[in-house]
């Protein structure tokens, strides 16, 4: 087994802002591809957003992705609605799908999530307390039972997502607020994990347990099932292939073998 | 109380097809509509897809709307996004969603559900059994332990939805395939129920069972809560408006005040 | 729609102890019962632990209820087991439950999660903020974004319950825990809330907001449907009453009618 | 990796019925155990109900398997109450359980579920297909859109079971019913399966792809994770080992270090 992981990095924060450059000189996707260091399970690569006309993100690219890991903050916008459109097919088929952070915002998450996904934030580099609430969930694996990060953004509840699947953690922080920090879904064939940290102006993604989350998570978004290619068309049964083979009875608007209306 | 009901109906095979206009002569709205009959629980009106510009579905008529109910099938791409995106808000904000049949493939259910909702699908007017598994539930409210339907489009498993919150009914079907045929989900303050039977080509909405589905699922999603509109914004908590006022530490990218990145 | 509510409590800390005596004179659920007071949904009484050999729960007493509200604490292994299955069986039929504080260990609420329900605490006075996740639920009505508790009792994760159905509140402490303050679960029928704040040593009972919940609660655990008695068994279908008539194929172990084996 | 797999089996109907004796000769618990044959990934052994005095599930042996299969019916009420506990209390602490067939009945299940677990039934030899819903999870691993059995006793809807976390297959019977066959759940650390098919009276544990079922779910409910054996107690947190040290503010009625009332 070896876990095909790609990081998109939106990459635009260090080339504008000192801070970020000197915090991330290798970028943040340099710093989340140390999460898999010397880890034979995993393969990683990046792609970032001005990369190409695709944003790094091929067919042929995400056909040999695993896990995509979405990291992006001041640039929804320019990220592409058909290149959204070719994940979200991706995540249905298959793929796994890490967002981080600021990428609640992303296109890709409130496409897969159908809500705003929005929330209350703070930057006054204060502490958060990462809780696990299910601790025993392989997402949790050689965790403490808090993640202790000492300057973070916040976010506040309430987070506009469906129920999720799985609360995997929750956050406390000094300022008052808390918020789901770990979020599962599924999408199709897809496993999909929301992790809250890592905002740019911190040094949150050196933090060793921070990685670990999201190494232990792109193991748990891996589905080693073939692709579910078919759940895109809605196919016509025919009557006489059916379990218990019919004859047709009463009128009929369609003919045998037609594609649904979409 | 009253739930201002609005029926949203394509409208569109009843024109074209004789069939579908003389079991519908006052078009499926129409049968729709004796769902609510004397019952002063409820107001009830009809918008049409070729209505205006709009699709009868302006910002003044949702605003208005507690509960929609939606049928559509083979103009579904004559939808505009932004009536979609408008229709979408308010679900969010609180206005219950009933969609019918082949309305899985909506472009609003699409949007809320963020997965394929693919299906298979058989025209053979098989007989349909509609199982209520969750029988005490507000939506299976006076009915039989099974609604039986003569003659049905088959819809068969998998449906590619995510996992219900509740799952209230699931149907068996002549030809031999099953399918889950009423779930409820919740997409900010909005709750949504799917609601499988409805093929244009049979009588189904002629069914009292099938109507008092339809009336029950109407009045349980009815949140009669005030608007959720601070749902779809960003807002920032100032350190100073804190629970706990805190003093900044470490840099900020951001101004207080300032909106998030979309 | 009136909602017969019944507020047991265990009445024991009030005897023993002067403090808990002083904070409530009336007893804890003569403050409970003040969150209903001039509301004509609602007829309210209480049963108590020692008021008869079935802890004010008869079987008579149980059907005229709707909504059963608990609260428990240092007698839990005085209730006595045939009177929790009593309780449990009526909320399979349909009666709600709402458990408060350190009800999380009673009998009742182990008895329906299947869980241990256990947790982490610290008596300190501190203060709790209850942040109220899923604005727009029922339970949620005429609260503010966060309820704030100036004395409690802390309980922090993990709270070893099944995933729930909806969580509607999460709570942050002063010393740096978080909790699922207001989950959500059915049993059968039944709806079943669980809801944090009430320690005995402090005067949590008396904030508007808390019997704010709690009344919202009940409301919301009321289901007018007629109490599903057909839970319990486990009815054979004969061969001859199926909805397709079968001939019975192949050999049997069982006869016509009989009882499943339990 | 090696999966312990125990499988438990009550092993009275081959004793006392010639019929289920000719079909299993080695006992179900023989068949069941050819799912796992060749697979080094599995360590597979069995227990019966009249082992010893202990079921064959002493503490010692529950400690050492991963994964519990569970297959029993006419003798639920033999199996004593201080071993369903044991089990309950492994489960929680991670070891995974498939619960088959009559087992719906069983004590550990009911206790997992907190709910009656009751359907209807018919033995009937008719036809069941069982739907794969979920086709990508690891459940449904090298399965066929449905599997087919010719002959099997019919389950029926309502099954009084709480909402799954997840709903992988749904069954189709020729009589017409339809049932939740494959659902999930997680109770503390450990994974729950319940499959349905196992009638004794029919060979229903020689069909290939129900032995698949079983053997994913075996590998899909391991928890590679330490046991979970903080689960159990209700830990006091001392004032000054809270993430933010407090200090002891108004009464309080609990000394350091105390246990919490169960």
């Amino acid at each position: 087994m070896t876990i095909r992981t790609l990081i998109w990095h939106e990459h635009r924060h260090e080339k504008k802002n000192k801070l970020v450059a000197s915090l991330y000189p290798e970028g943040m996707h340099g710093a989340l591809k140390k999460a898999f260091a010397g880890d034979k399970d995993f393969v990683v690569d990046h792609a970032l957003l001005d990369d190409d006309a695709e944003h790094g993100l091929s067919e042929k690219r995400l056909a040999e992705t695993d896990v995509l890991i979405w990291w992006g903050h001041a640039a929804h916008g320019d990220v592409k609605d058909e290149i959204v459109e070719r994940v979200a097919k991706r995540v249905y088929e298959g793929m796994g799908l890490i967002v981080l952070h600021s990428g609640h915002y992303s296109k890709i998450f409130k496409r897969l999530m159908g809500t705003p996904c929005s929330l209350k934030w703070r930057e006054a580099g204060e502490k958060e307390l990462v809780w696990i609430i299910n601790p025993n969930h392989p997402i949790a694996e050689g965790l403490p039972e808090c993640i202790k990060i000492e300057h973070e953004e916040m976010y506040g509840e309430p987070f506009s997502i469906p129920e999720p699947l799985e609360t995997v953690m929750i956050s406390h922080f000094e300022g008052g607020e808390v918020f789901r920090s770990g979020v599962t879904y599924r999408r199709g064939a897809g496993n999909v994990f929301y992790f809250r940290p890592g905002h740019e102006a911190y040094p949150t993604y050196y933090n060793t347990d921070v990685l670990r989350v999201i190494k232990n998570a792109t193991r748990w978004a891996y589905n080693p099932a073939k692709p579910w290619t078919g759940i895109h068309p809605a196919p016509n049964v025919p009557h006489d292939k059916a379990p218990y083979p019919l004859e047709v009875k009463g009128p009929r608007l369609h003919e045998d073998g037609q594609e649904g209306f979409r």
